[in-house]
């Protein structure tokens, strides 16, 4: 029986090939590919960017290799960003502080 | 209701507080911490190692600030190496090489 951490980390491989793999090469995300995952799996966060080009500076950010996708490495660095994000976030509130 | 890649933050998130959180400093894992966790969410990984002093070396990589503590940030690291491993390992599988 896998771990909740195994559990995890299965989900962030299997989220991100279920995107990659809808056009072009098969491995890495495009810009649509991108947009569509942030846009299912990534809602309220992109909300909360109220930037309608949100996802096009976030695959800047992303695509550190500069070839136009972001391959799974550059996508977890997305994933690691969000989650201390909201790790901060949750010791603000623990400790009534505003973030 | 979140998404699979919430969700999976999220675990993130609760694991590593669920083992800061016992003994020490409520916000890092403490090497008793990490021990603690690694055997109980990352068995296999563990025992792949083969080598009794693993956590040591692992506990040495990932205390980049050197407080003897692993904070968060230095926590996701961990688990982004092993899930890059755990994805190129997929990959190799499909394309039918050996890793």
């Amino acid at each position: 029986m896998p771990s909740e951490l195994e559990i995890a980390m299965e989900s962030l491989i299997k989220v991100f090939h279920r995107y990659a793999s809808k056009e072009g090469r098969s491995g890495t995300l495009s810009r649509r590919e991108l947009r569509e995952l942030m846009e299912n799996e990534l809602t309220n966060f992109l909300r909360s960017q109220k930037d309608p080009a949100a996802v096009d500076k976030i695959m800047r950010d992303l695509d550190t290799n500069g070839d136009g996708q972001v391959d799974f490495e550059e996508f977890v660095s997305l994933v690691v960003g969000l989650s201390i994000a909201c790790d901060l976030r949750l010791l603000f509130c623990c400790v009534g502080l505003k973030p």
